[in-house]
Formats: structure tokens, C-alpha cells, sequence
């Protein structure tokens, strides 16, 4: 299944930072058809560092979408009943204005004057994707990760919009190890001359920097079980033990080699901003979580997994106390995995018998 | 008590890599008396970042040693009865032979042409300060985190030089994920320009990425509760919520301030050799852990912290484990702590109580 990324143009976004942005320029796909009732619609929120391509094979790159494992006919979220959008984040750089973007006003790229964004912005944008689909109210909006923080921001800002929601692997907002996680990934790119206080459009960009920054990730979003798994203290291309500073160890090429690839399809300082705007993203802005989800009439799924460090289960549950709390309607799944944050990407099994009872239900009240 | 670092020089030092060094320089401090019987001596060995510095106060720095809180007169290493010794590591950057060091051959800096050390080789230079000061046997060797590798080799190396050992916060061999934090490390470091294949010795050393290493390394050493409690979602000068990129939360100060404090006094190409010689340390050297524990004669007390996540709890098992396989001597205490990592640094109360009385019994039966 090829599909077609398109770009929408809006004359205007606000943001929360006080700043308009004009225009914006928003990149989704969509799979499946949109029914005469318009009642179908399932909005899928990528993570940090995913694009609009969520499913189908792209005609630019030949690879499948991030969620290719949970979107399609008879899938998770089935093609053969249900209408699913995937938009690219303002602040992004796979087609959605972001810092790469260049600025109508001085025909430069934005580089570090553009403004900060925020989930909600992100959201905001988003809002105006499904309204210029024709579409009012959302069967389901999902995601994991920074998706899942999209998907909170939506039943909190938007709740007569979304009729189930999906928050997986996700947290209201972000603890200081998470902040402290994003921040030396940060720290990394801004240490790279390359980076050159964000103007590097003209020249190379801070790849060095970038590599590591996302090694630093890579950790968080696997085990302590899934690298031994995966890599152990296997060398690489040696047997028998290491003595030698040039020994590599095979989880070492491993972070090499998805620290250079990364440098090909993602931008510094997009990496700057989308990082940002999740440490800054709190769903109860300052005030309690109970009394934040008490503006929500979504029913809710929450999902996390036992191996996930990064975003751990307590954050979950978090979520769905302050829920419960307001009475509203949640179900709460921990899955066993080995695979850390990655699960919500790859432990499809559960997960799509999960979405698919839920989605069934909430279809048919729609 | 003002302490005086002192050094030893020896002819030469014989390495695992194949290498020779000649000449070596040790430096070391002492505190306390050795008695005329030479059995009250106790090792302790350093981690990652520490020095020769453990105890008392440095008339260099004002400062007081990594483990001061627990040797002295009348702490858990009483050193009304014991003689404590402490020497910085073969390859570091605090008086003892490393990469900073100057080559004699050729009169510069050894930078990257210093060959590879190993936790072996920090340990026969140790055994080497310890037969110099005239002592043959250990009443204890003990450490925490890398200090604690040194006390599995002791053991393993030197059996019938150790009467206890005392492995804190530690492992046998470093997990996938434990090399991989490391290696991001390395890579911040070496992807600084300044590093300049580690030739910075006569210009201004890679100051950027070895900040970024250490922001890393301090993540890991916390726990996500300690850094909740330490920093929660403070913003540094403003209350309210964060909207604009500038905003910064406090975590994010710590890091970047104890980032660039370490520049000041840590050779970053000691950073590389010294993570290369944990990564590549495996007391069972590919063979199994129980079958490496057999060589083992001293009593064991094994210490893991519970929010210890960079050297879990499991690792200490599987130690205890080994030595139990073999009927060894040996106690393991999990103690509760939020401290993370540097609990082994900070829990002084049970680990004073659990150490004295485990130094008492092997002192009756030196």
C-alpha cells in the first residue's frame, strides 16, 4: 500500500508562546475511507522523533509507517472500517512548519528564532488538519510516547472532539530524570560548533552532536533485559575476551550506527524544540491531574509496560487514578514486555486485541 | 585532619594489553597507623571520577576526601585501629602514570598512544603501593561502583593477600546497557573537536564534551525519586509554568553546572581510557562466575542499594550467588535507599554499622 503524504497550508496558527505564525504548513497521510457520517476518524499522534508516515509504504523512501504494525486492513486500527490521520508536528521537520522552515518574512530558514511550541500548539495544529477533513468529532485519537502526551492534550482541550482515547507509554508530564534525559541530548547538539547557534541551513549541521544525542535516547527507549537480549557483551567481529581500547563491543556499533542514521532524516533544531515542548508540556498546567481530567468526556485506554524505565508504569497510573477520581471512564492495561519504551512500537499482539475490542465499542456509540 | 597525597614511582608496571610501562608513577594517601603487626591495613579503591583523595582534607583543594563520611577516627574504617590506604588508578589523571602523563620516550604527552589498561592492572599497581608500605596481607579491600571491580579482582587475583572484601554497588562484568552509557560518553568526548584525536594537551581540552559525558553519568547515578525530590518540575528564577524555550528547569542547571565543574579536574582522555577498562572488565574473563569466585579466600560482605539502577541489586546476586555456589564466606545487604547510585556515597549509617562489625570479626582472625 503506497501512500501519499499531503500538505495542507492554514493562512495562521496562535501559539502559546504569544506568537502567530503565518502561514503553517501541516504534512499527514491518511488510510482508509472517511464514511457519509464522518464518524470514523482515528487521529494517530507520532513520537518524538516519527513524521506523518505511520502506515503504507512511503513512494519516497519505500519504508513502512512507524505504526505499519497496528494500521491497516485488518489491523489494529482496521482500514476496512476506520479512517486514520497522522500529521506531522509544528516544530517538526518532515513537512509541518518547524525551525527549518523558512521564514516569509526574512526568506531565511526560522533556525533558533522560531517560536517556542508547545503539545498544545501541536495540537492545535492538528485540530485544524481533522477540521479541514470535514471532520468534527474524533472516534479515537492515540499514540505513544509524546503521541500519548497529543492524545491527554486532546481530551483535556478538545473533549467534546474525542470520543476514546488512547494514552500509551506516556506521562501527564515530565519528571526530572525525563527533563534531565532530553536536556543532555540538547546539551549535545548545542556543543557541536557545527550547530553554530541553530544557523547551520547554509553549511553542515551539528552531526556529531545529533548522533549523540540520539545514542542518549536509544538507551532510554530499550531494556537493561532487551540489550543483553539483543547484544549482550558480544565484540564486534572478534571472539574470546577485550583487551584493546579498539575492541567494540557490538551494543557500541549498534548506538553508532542509529546515531549517523539519524543525522540523514531529523533536524538539530527541530530536535531542540520538539524536546522542549515535552519537557515544558504539563496536561494539569501547574494545577492537579484529578482536576485536569475532570474536563475530559473521552473513555480512555491506558496502556504502558512493565520494562519501560523512561516512562514507567507509576506515570500511567497517575493518569488513570486522577481519571478514576473524577469517575471518569478508563481501562488501564501494564503488558508485560522486555522491550522498554520501544513496546508500545513493537509488542502489537496485546496491544491490537486491546484497541480493537475498545475501538469496537466506542464505534458503535459514536 | 589535613592529609598529604603522596607518590611512589616503580621501575615499571606490566600490563594485560602486552605493554610495559617504565617507569610508573602511583600516587596514594594513608590515614591512620599501620600497626607493628602490618595486619590493620585496609584498601580502598576509587570509582570512575575519584582520586587517591578518600579521606580527610586536601591541603591542595581545602576539600574532603569521596569517602570521607566513612574513614576516619571513629567512622565505619575507624582509623584509630585501622591503616586505610587509597591510590588513584593506573590511567587516571590525579598523580598517578595516565594519558596526560609524559611519555619519557618522547618527551609529550602519551595522549591516545597510552595503551589500554584493565581493572587488572589498576589492581597489580595497587598491590605494588601495598608491598611497597611493607604490608602483605589485607585486613580488607574494599569500594563501591568501579572501586568494587578492583575488590572482585583482588580477590580473585591476590586470594591470600585479601582477608575481607567488601564489593559495594558493583558488578562483575558491565551489562550492554552499563557499556552503552559509557560509550555515549566517549562518543560526547571524542565528537568534540578540541578532542582532536586526543591531542589537546598544548591547546584547550575537549571542555564541551566532556561535559556532556559527565551530564550522562550524573543521570545514572541518581534515581528517578532522588531527582524528583531534588528538582520536581522547578524552573530555575521564575515560578509558573514554562513556555518559552529559554525557560530552564533546575535539574537541567544541575547538570549543565556539574558538567562543566568536571572539567576542571578530569583528563578527558582518562574519561576514555578508564570507561574502556570497566567495560571490558570481566572477573570470570568469559568463563563462568561461580567457577571465578572458587580462587576466591575472603570473607565477602556484598552491599546493593535498592534505587541503585545503574548496578542493580542482580548484579550483586549473581556475585553472591557464585561465592555461595562454592560455599565462600559471604553476607549480601540490599539496603533501602532513593540515593541511586551515589547512595554508596551517602548511606552512611548502615553501611558504617554492616562494615565495623565485619572488620571487627576479620581483625580478631587476622
Amino acid at each position: 500500500m503506497i501512500v501519499d503524504r499531503k500538505i495542507v497550508r492554514f493562512d495562521s496558527l496562535s501559539l502559546d508562546c504569544g506568537v502567530t505564525l503565518t502561514p503553517v504548513d501541516a504534512a499527514y497521510e491518511c488510510y482508509g475511507t472517511l464514511n457519509s457520517g464522518k464518524n470514523n476518524a482515528i487521529l494517530v499522534c507520532h513520537a518524538f522523533s516519527g513524521d506523518a508516515h505511520a502506515a503504507g509504504i512511503s513512494p519516497e523512501s519505500g519504508k513502512p509507517g512507524w505504526w505499519d504494525n497496528m494500521i491497516g486492513p485488518g489491523k489494529a486500527f482496521d482500514t476496512n472500517k476506520y479512517f486514520v490521520i497522522c500529521a506531522n508536528v509544528i516544530g517538526g521537520c518532515r513537512g509541518t512548519t518547524g525551525p527549518s522552515s523558512i521564514n516569509p518574512v526574512t526568506g531565511a530558514p526560522f533556525a533558533m528564532s522560531f517560536p517556542t511550541v508547545t503539545i498544545s500548539d501541536m495540537v492545535r495544529l492538528q485540530k485544524k488538519v481533522v477540521n479541514h477533513l470535514g471532520i468534527e468529532k474524533l472516534l479515537a485519537v492515540a499514540g505513544g510516547s509524546m503521541g500519548g502526551m497529543q492524545v491527554l492534550e486532546w481530551a483535556v482541550r478538545y473533549p467534546e472532539c474525542v470520543a476514546s482515547a488512547f494514552p500509551i507509554a506516556t506521562t501527564g508530564r515530565h519528571s526530572a530524570q525525563q527533563i534531565a534525559f532530553n536536556e543532555v541530548g540538547r546539551q549535545a547538539i548545542m556543543a557541536d560548533p557545527d550547530w553554530n547557534e541553530g544557523n547551520y541551513y547554509s553549511s553542515k549541521p551539528p552531526a556529531r552532536g545529533l548522533a549523540v544525542a540520539r545514542m542518549v535516547g536509544h538507551i532510554t527507549y530499550m531494556s537493561d533485559d532487551s540489550m543483553k537480549e539483543k547484544f549482550g557483551r558480544r565484540l564486534q567481529g572478534k571472539s574470546g575476551p577485550a583487551f584493546h581500547f579498539e575492541d567494540t563491543f557490538e551494543v557500541e556499533s549498534y548506538l553508532r550506527h542509529r546515531g549517523s542514521q539519524f543525522v540523514d532524516r531529523f533536524d538539530a533544531n527541530s530536535y531542540l524544540y520538539i524536546t522542549k515542548a515535552m519537557d515544558i508540556y504539563d496536561v494539569a498546567q501547574g494545577g492537579s491531574l484529578p482536576a485536569a481530567m475532570e474536563k475530559t468526556q473521552a473513555r480512555f485506554l491506558v496502556i504502558s509496560f512493565t520494562s519501560d524505565w523512561l516512562y514507567p508504569s507509576y506515570q500511567s497510573l497517575e493518569i488513570v487514578s486522577a481519571l478514576r477520581s473524577r469517575n471518569r471512564d478508563v481501562a488501564y492495561c501494564e503488558l508485560a514486555s522486555n522491550y522498554g519504551h520501544d513496546a508500545f512500537l513493537v509488542e502489537v499482539g496485546e496491544q491490537t486485541e486491546l484497541v480493537r475490542g475498545f475501538l469496537a465499542r466506542a464505534f458503535k456509540e459514536m
